[in-house]
């Protein structure tokens, strides 16, 4: 989800539009998420000197690469989620 | 996994067959998965009654409709994990 927030920014975005665009997920998972991302050198971090600092997530090169395959599970379950919920109602 | 090494077989699997073909999985958690996956209607599930009777599996119409997007993820995997794993290895 992060990733592909980040991939439609289209350059970088702030922890607090990351949070906007991605509701429904705490401040604690979206942290440990862009923690885990960076270390995996999917996601870069760009710490602006202001006071207070401004911090800016932006996808690396092999970040980007992850795009296509999860917009194609994403539109997967965009499209066939209703039915499956359908099935697991019973 | 389970889903891929059904389409893989494109037919019917056995339980010992999915769990061949998934190396590493536990036996409780592929029947768990097996059970989840029939559930949401991804695969079906055939009593042979033979004794003992046999089980069989197949991936259902809405099951197979998630194997495009699946094989997407597991390309990009067997692409870029060993990239990711030398980033988080720091």
């Amino acid at each position: 989800m992060a990733v592909l927030s980040l991939a439609a920014a289209d350059g970088e975005l702030r922890f607090t539009e990351l949070r906007r665009a991605m509701a429904g997920v705490s401040q604690k998972m979206l942290s440990q998420t862009l923690k885990a991302l960076e270390r995996d050198g999917l996601v870069s971090r760009r710490v602006e000197a202001s006071n207070p600092p401004r911090v800016h997530y932006r996808l690396t090169e092999l970040g980007a690469t992850l795009v296509p395959p999860l917009r194609g599970l994403r539109e997967w379950a965009e499209r066939y989620m209703p039915l499956v919920q359908e099935h697991a109602a019973g």
